[in-house]
């Protein structure tokens, strides 16, 4: 790909963008695309920055036949997921795209899909990189994000959510539903929750902003090993063995398994380990007191989101230990937790 | 590759930077990798972030054959590049990887490269990403570096250097020697200029600090390319067209092209073309008033640092025209301007 070609694809961004008139581009202290490095207008007093990067892999997070506006869109919102799960605000984005060719209507759509979701979050894209794969490889994208939340004060309250900060007696929540991403991947079908998720972010400030979550962390490689990492980080962090005592039929199932369940296609327990263990989900997992309960309703009422508790974190004897009950509460039966250990976490080449 | 080998090579991350003792690991308002994002403290009073981005294909940006450890410096290296281009000091930085698969030594001694440099310039690498590319791919590595500038006063003065800052009369100075790292690009050889690029940042602050430079860039993608880049977004922003007058015999040419022209194997004038539209330099090129002579030269010496004037700022009848002269002060013969524009702008692949 010769350099004159990159620089169209970085004009095109620079009119796109600049037709939005945001403020940033407007701010005599904001520098977007177009010299060595951007440049972000100061923070709000008392705030520090929030960053987080993922790469997505054609064939691997994404099929290639995937409409590109949808890429676009999901390869900002993952990130953004990762914010929404620290309780920050987004503030500006980078994108780096390997493209095996000048694909004008191709890359058009990603755009538009990306810049869409930008604009919608106010978090203007401010750089990137463009740079030629060969033919054969895959596209690859690499997205960076930066965002914003208060400091801690000096209890260490108040700051950004982490997912250390869990605590023996807390319930677990979820938001919204799962598993519909995963039976759409494993299906090879298309799904809006697969190819347009919704970063939660209006929860996770409002969770941080009302000191009502200990920890939270996004569902994007599926429920349970989740909750494995808020239990690592967490039991490193207050020096005690948490682990999870869950309901399985607590789940929050999506419209999509839900339908299948009630057409006889799947059974509730199929559906279940779908949404324990499927992945690409994008919602938020977190933790909060008892005694949070009716403001986390009230909260999923005002944000119209579902809030879902699914279980509380317990003293444990072993490392991350999950303690899944069914309707009598008792442990639940073998061939199910196998089969969500058998799912662990996938990716699209591991089942293609 | 397996989730749990990607956090192998996280969790090799963080025992590699917590055995540094690095001041971000022990700041209780920083994160770094393991939660959904990083968190940096805050900058210093009245500094804004600077951040620029690169990616690296395998074949384009560098060969398969290259010793990971100096690929490892140079990922970090060309972003650090651009940092010092803004007059910014380091702040933090991340890497995505796009690997083929999990080859410990190649891995260790990548990272090595890439760890040994952030240390040195303060830069932690707070977050990244690892995914897996299929055999017969190029293996791609994104990085992002945060730094951090003061902002400008009410004047519009002090602030991070920026392309469009050129002004009618100015001279036009280049760090460093040029086209060393051309040369060994086009020869298949290695070069330290080449494989273990030195970020100007010191340069960079001391021009920010002093005033003295009006306008900065990196010299990456060849010197007679960057010169069209300031005179473009300087033309655009001063509303005046700007031109260059540029000294062939100016040029500083690296060791190893004197050493080829002294030893009879290339002429002054071959040398001169690497040294004006090579390439891989990392060297910064800037525009400061006559009047600051005297300040650059004496920078110069204390940073041990060949500045050199290679040219000054002219009006233009025509669009980012590069006027070059020879001895005599008339202009350059056609063959050697028609070699520059050949060459153009180069990545590896155009020439394998």
């Amino acid at each position: 790909m010769a350099s004159s070609k990159e620089f169209d694809v970085i004009d095109r961004l620079i009119r796109h963008q600049a037709a939005w008139g945001q403020p940033f581009h407007q701010d005599p202290q904001a520098l977007g695309i177009g010299d060595d490095a951007a440049l972000i207008p100061p923070l709000r007093d008392g705030e520090q920055m929030v960053v987080s990067t993922d790469m997505l892999v054609e064939g691997r997070h994404y099929r290639a036949s995937v409409d590109p506006r949808s890429l676009g869109h999901k390869a900002l919102a993952v990130n953004l997921s990762d914010l929404a799960a620290m309780g920050a605000r987004p503030v500006a984005c980078t994108l780096s795209a390997g493209l095996r060719d000048i694909d004008e209507p191709w890359i058009t759509a990603f755009l538009e899909g990306f810049l869409a979701l930008a604009r919608e979050v106010q978090c203007p894209l401010i750089g990137g990189d463009t740079v030629g794969v060969p033919v054969g490889s895959p596209q690859i994208f690499s997205v960076t994000v930066m965002g914003a939340a208060p400091l801690p004060n000096v209890d260490g309250q108040g700051g950004a959510l982490r997912r250390d900060g869990v605590r023996l007696g807390d319930d677990l929540w979820v938001s919204g539903a799962l598993g519909d991403a995963a039976w759409a991947v494993q299906s090879g079908v298309s799904d809006v929750r697969l190819d347009w998720p919704s970063p939660r972010l209006a929860l996770g400030l409002a969770l941080r902003e009302s000191k009502t979550a200990h920890a939270a962390i996004d569902v994007s490689d599926g429920l349970t090993s989740e909750i494995g990492h808020l239990l690592k980080a967490s039991s490193q962090k207050q020096g005690a063995l948490m682990g999870a005592r869950l309901q399985w039929s607590a789940l929050p199932l999506g419209d999509r398994l839900r339908a299948l369940v009630d057409s006889g296609q799947m059974s509730w327990n199929e559906a279940r380990v779908l949404a324990a263990a499927g992945g690409d989900d994008y919602e938020l997992l977190f933790s909060a007191p008892p005694s949070a309960r009716d403001e986390l309703v009230a909260l999923s009422n005002s944000l119209r989101l579902p809030l879902t508790r699914i279980g509380e974190i317990i003293l444990s004897d072993q490392s991350f230990h999950l303690d899944w009950r069914d309707d009598q509460q008792q442990p639940l039966s073998s061939p199910y937790l196998d089969a969500i250990r058998a799912r662990g976490f996938h990716h699209f080449s591991d089942q293609q």
